[in-house]
């Protein structure tokens, strides 16, 4: 523990506990590899890439390749999305992911009835089960989109992180819609790998807090919090930032997701569309700022630091 | 009135006016597009087309065309999208909108924050808020989700339809969802047109139905219904199927979705990808049958049959 007075830890058994120890309880191929990245590279920093250009894009994620365990993504922004070009050719993302040691997630928010999200995920133009490590979809639909999407991820060993809440400003994920979405995920845990979510929540059926891991029906799940800045603050669309240690330490989650905070400025370091040398070492400070952040709090949630 | 016993025509006294009586009081003109152009087809059929084919997309459009009033699509799942081919040329979706008389709406669920949301509306390969009448959110990220669509939104008329509920089993919408979407709609009116929902459900803030629609704080909103059949069912994904009797007329909604009723089999009337005279003429006469059934059902509630 620090020696300075740090928030109470939270009570769930598995934030206590190593990424390296939780990875083996996952069933998902995909989820093991996340837990091994962040413990190796010693980061749960993921970064989350909102850019309309393939260069831009691959750019920042070059820069941003050691110091990130995963990396977010919207493809269906950009403006020149080639499949070959943008993710699936050798200088495509997938590729940098490869040589960085990072996985990818789509951010795609699916929300639609099962067979819609079969083809969504697995068709198109962007071929996202192609390559993304994972893929976020809403529960609201019921449990059919889990059903829609396995049909493509679990041949891959992809996974799903579902949305249990939202950092939005009255965004309407009540406990009651929070917990449906947890017995979800817990019945298809095989690709349900976590939540995008603001704290943990329910670690077993029963709803109440388990003394220890080993009890019988608690389940651990990986959490990702979006809407993460170096100080809390909002922006003027309903988007509500906290800080890493409010969301790693306080609320118990495993990664953060930052954006803006990272690559906010970017556009003036770019010449003819590429990312210059300034500016990916901005890209590269801010990431570590980040990462030192993130890390230091998750050390002292597990009572190393 | 039918000399059949009807069931009980719904409650709100929106649902027993024309379509062409409720076009003026909606402040979106892409709304009142729609209610122009079901009254004077006298239809209320919306063709809901998942095909990954831009050319079976366009051929299915071309011949349903006379018989629908819109047409629901999921342009993310077309393999072989072309901004041109697929939808902004001069062969594209948008001209056989404008040639036959329907809008077009993408059924995108969008379901991330402002910023997000205005980004995939706008940009990326699709640049749907350049051809899309109307596109479908969820309200699950909160008001935010509204402010973002309508910056792109309203400078073009387009309008935004919410998912009030959805059809598939065990979803999340229940009623406090619900209510709270409605007043989301309610405060955003200039976009909002309306909802993708299995019945009416509120008319004014006081959550009572109101005696007239002259009652102070009622609102009408467009109800559209996807999960239509012509007989009550269910797929292997968790979908369930409605009648159009059930849906017009007991549930008070306005607009019927159809799709796999409608192009189910459709692969079978290819020749080298283009769909033949039987194909076409299967479509005609499977959209009649729906156009028929869903308009019967509405001049029933109106008192007009």
């Amino acid at each position: 523990m620090s020696s300075t007075t740090p928030p109470s830890p939270p009570s769930s058994p598995f934030a206590r506990l190593s990424y390296a120890t939780r990875a083996p309880s996952f069933p998902n191929p995909t989820a093991r590899r996340l837990l091994s990245l962040a413990s190796s590279k010693r980061t749960n920093l993921c970064l989350s890439v909102d850019v309309t250009s393939t260069q831009l894009l691959l750019d920042i994620a070059d820069a941003a390749g050691p110091y990130i365990c995963a990396l977010k993504t919207h493809a269906d922004i950009v403006e020149d999305f080639d499949f070959e070009t943008t993710v699936g050719g050798e200088k495509g993302l997938k590729a940098v992911a490869e040589k960085n040691g990072f996985v990818i997630f789509e951010d795609r928010k699916f929300a639609d009835i099962g067979n819609t999200v079969h083809l969504q995920y697995s068709s198109g133009i962007h071929h996202i089960s192609s390559w993304a490590d994972f893929v976020t979809a809403h529960s609201v639909p019921g449990p059919g989109i889990v059903s829609g999407l396995a049909k493509a991820a679990k041949p891959l060993g992809r996974g799903v992180i579902l949305l249990a809440e939202m950092s939005s400003k009255g965004n309407l994920c009540d406990e009651m819609y929070r917990k449906k979405t947890w017995e979800m995920a817990r019945e298809n845990r095989d690709v349900v790998v976590g939540f995008i979510g603001m704290q943990r929540y329910f670690e077993s059926a029963s709803d109440s807090a388990p003394d220890s891991a080993a009890e019988s029906d608690a389940t651990d799940f990986l959490y990702l919090t979006p809407g993460v800045s170096l100080t809390a603050s909002s922006d003027g669309l309903g988007q509500q930032y906290r800080t890493p240690e409010d969301v790693v330490e306080t609320s118990g989650c495993d990664f953060i997701i930052v954006g803006r905070g990272i690559y906010a400025g970017v556009e003036e370091h770019l010449d003819g569309g590429v990312l210059s040398e300034k500016g990916k070492e901005m890209i590269r400070r801010r990431c570590e700022e980040y990462r030192k952040r993130g890390w230091d709090a998750y050390e002292r949630r597990i009572g190393k630091l």
